[in-house]
């Protein structure tokens, strides 16, 4: 049985205790946050213990750490946590900054700990699904990758100013579903954006609306399409077109129920938002934590990953930066 | 905390567990069944006691108990339960006499004790949008009601002839629906049916495919459509005509890929099986069981909507025996 | 070249007149209606004459006839212009009358003249395709077929009155359709049938709403819905089940674009309405008759085909009115 | 009545033909191509006459021309069409040198003689759709354009080295879909492109696969993905996002069958192939030119969106070369 201290007690940290308490393997022993309140809240509903962040990280008897603090301490806690001897499974991203990342990894190397990155949508069953299908060879060879990413609404301003921008923040989970569906990284990579939703976006110097291309050595192509509003809610969707077929992961539906009226033939719209979208991911990336730490197997998503989509948002923000000048990733990395 | 007594360690008993288990106001302690070696395993999966049906009903610390053992226990079991004091669910059906049915029925009320019924398709979100959808006026009046209700393959024959038939074993829940849906029971009842997917069916003086029209007091009709085969898998569709438009639930796909090669463009099968199918309904379905008995309100589906299911089949079986008669409902009631 | 007489200028005659036109084997020489101005206006449309209906038969330069007429006056002209020695193309149904449909086809028997009758859903290419795909042994055996046709509003109560009933006007398409996808005629018919649309058509005598089961003699099942009404526009579809899969045809949407907007995701409606849904198919049953007028091959669909789908809605009538009992199709036609 | 000589008897010429001799108020007369004999086949079929191109063009009887022959040819005919007084409805591209074109332009100018380009995409009535939507504002502002447009199978290598590339030959059609859309020109165009289909194509300095991301000037995007090979058929789609909702055109499919099997859920591929897919299409656009003669009013799509198109396939072309470099497309036109 897998102990285990939960860092951060906020809207993801919490779906994260109920996948850690229903996981039979695992146990949720203690949580923390910066708000105590909150930590005791969620401790109570699961008999954990509520408790700081440095007595968990302190305890010996505890196995690992899941990181669901703010992205600013990440790179700090995942130094802590394995520095203590502990696995670590945080979520995305390492930390805004690539170099400060990179120095995570070098300190968590030393360490010989595990630690894994919630890039949660390499989990979900649909794009798994496409994965294995094209992996099979049932479209022959890869050529084209399509990624749709939009969300229902912008953060608020203030999220929108720490977030790192929307490469960084949003298109980064797109980056690693690119790397994931490609097996390999880009050699190039052009973005363009523009602040169309939201006018104090564009103030704070971000985009909120943006198109990526990514080229890679043999010349198969990507593109990802992000937008921060979609008035029909939380759009995810997966293209790929190869030498002998196209591959396609629609959206999710809230139900299947259709109306049919004078108006016209109505679906329900996708599920909303991306804690009920990607449930059952979260569940399964515990589930691959939990497997790769009891099994010794490497991480199925490690600090190479996080870092690797990190390096694709910086290379996208330069780009963008730059009026859509192509970026060698290579010189990122 | 309700307390709960599992009788029944199969397969449908071991999903509710799994219900029972997750649910924060109930806890499974005692699980029974007719090989006690299935009981000690799935006991011992949740930290419950293996024990005799009997020290379970017997067990006055014992709340409640799910019945979900062979059909012929039913009635006895939710006597005997009833009687000790606990609330019962019981897997449908009552019992394949529609009399015994009737004589439990009035033993229960003479304990008082809250019955509900295992009708668990009530209880799925799909099907719950769509009455909702329909009680808001959405369509209009509800005129013409269509129940696509196909299994993937015929269960053994073994099971089939202590299955009390079509009409009985499978059709019993369209029947349900329908009640559930329309908000009122048919009038009358026809139907036809056919052994062509299994020669043995036949020979047994089952059918094994069938169309079921209900005709209900003001003219409303419905109609059900079985078969106890579906190559591409389980087949679960309502939809409902009304005065100002059509409401469709349409199958759960297994996932959202669509694979478009020189083939033709193709999607998932329907989800795979009832256990998965109707996987959420089940937990739903303990949910609303657990809140009629904390708040001790009515049961959402009593021993009432059971047998009029019942008398449905009942009239249905008539029906084809006598190759298309129309059955007056009120004389099998 | 053939010449054609078009008898009936109204709509469905000036649908008819298009594809006589189109056609480069057939020419439109001639049109006549019960109102002269109809027939001069169509025949200036496309370079023809207007004459009477008496002076186009008599007319030995004039190969065929298209009857568009109304449905009383079918049956003697079918007999006068195969008298007359002409092709024959009759809209359906041959007469409301299943006993003056069998005089008429006695009398054509003794001409030895071709008649079509224009149950022209047999030259769809949706359902061709599926036709072409049970043939082929794409789903094996079929089993139970469905049959959904909604119309989108009720006709005028005067056409009701005069059209022979739900059964004979409207349900004739599907039994004609049930015939040509089966392969067969059903042993036995149980209609069931409301007026819930339109209370004057129940004042009538007639039903707006029916379900009709129809049973093989090797045990298949079909089953046709109908109703007069269906908010959303003309309903459409066939279903076929069969041992190895289910074949489906859909409707055939007005265009493709598909609108997601916090309202849902809202597709178009059905095309509406049969003019337009069966314009091709129009097209293709007058292709049909003019490639079999010239190779003297046998008519696709004959005066056989009319009569039977004709004994099938007098079946269902009869059914209906007996509260649903069960018809021997031997025993009306 | 609009009397019409048709240049080029090829597969494009053939389509027209029809539509010329469909249309009430146009008569195909005159018909000529580079192989007599082809010419001859196609005014037979239409009661036309054969003619030399030069006889067609100074024939002052002849109100107008359809220009259907090789690319190369178009801007001469179109200048000795308009100098000789007709009215020109001439295919894309105007030339592949985008001076020329201009050159041809400003000749057309002076002759004040109407010229229409094919562009055909325009007239169909599903994006047509979509555009009455976007105007009528159904989805707010307009955001993020989506144009997919994939070939069924590369052309031969010998029109491919004639084609003038992937930009101007196919992707001209989605330049001219964006600007139809959008109702402006976008201020920069960024191109990637690989050869991964054909070597040959790569070999020949083309590519087969690309990705343009547009820019215009108030920060709207919109991105053309194309291919010269999609194994299910003939892919097209387009996508529009905007502030209150997203508009979607799918493709048009063979038909409405869909086979559920124990392989899956399978339905039809796109209508395959252009001429079949826009067969509607290329009729509303000749209706459209007719009407513009007839009223003497503007050209729906004049030289002005044909050069626009074209300078865009430019900047496409000059970006893809320079390894994605965005192009100014003011300094191009």
């Amino acid at each position: 049985m897998l102990k285990v201290g939960l860092l951060g007690a906020g809207r993801i940290g919490t779906v994260h205790a109920g996948s850690i308490a229903a996981h039979p393997e695992s146990a949720l022993v203690a949580v923390s946050d910066a708000l105590p309140r909150n930590a005791e809240k969620l401790a109570a509903e699961y008999g954990a213990q509520a408790r700081t962040t440095e007595a968990i990280i302190a305890d010996p008897e505890i196995d690992a750490v899941l990181i669901a603090t703010s992205t600013d301490t990440h790179a700090d806690l995942i130094e802590a946590a394995t520095a203590a001897g502990k696995a670590v499974l945080c979520e995305k991203p390492v930390d805004l900054n690539l170099q400060r990342a990179r120095a995570c990894r070098a300190a968590v190397v030393k360490t010989g700990k595990p630690v894994m990155i919630g890039l949660n949508r390499r989990f979900d069953r649909h794009f798994q699904a496409l994965k294995a299908a094209a992996d099979a060879g049932e479209i022959g060879k890869p050529e084209l990758l399509s990624i749709t990413s939009f969300d229902p609404a912008p953060p608020p301003i203030g999220y929108v100013t720490v977030s790192g921008g929307l490469f960084r923040d949003m298109t980064i989970h797109d980056f690693d579903m690119a790397n994931f569906i490609m097996g390999d990284l880009p050699e190039t990579i052009i973005a363009t954006g523009s602040a169309l939703v939201d006018a104090e976006i564009g103030a704070a110097g971000d985009v909120d609306t943006a198109v990526v291309t990514l080229r890679y050595g043999d010349g198969r192509l990507a593109v990802i399409r992000n937008s921060r509003r979609a008035a029909y809610g939380y759009d995810q969707r997966v293209e790929l077109l190869g030498s002998e077929g196209m591959l396609q992961v629609g959206n999710v539906l809230e139900n299947t129920l259709v109306r049919a009226t004078a108006a016209g033939v109505t679906g329900a719209k996708p599920t909303h938002f991306f804690l009920e979208r990607y449930r059952e991911a979260y569940a399964a990336e515990w589930a691959a934590f939990v497997e790769a730490v009891r099994s010794e197997g490497p991480m199925p998503v490690g600090l190479d990953e996080g870092i690797a989509a990190l390096a694709m948002a910086e290379a996208a923000t330069r780009s963008a930066e730059a009026g859509g000048r192509a970026q060698n990733l290579a010189e990122v990395m």
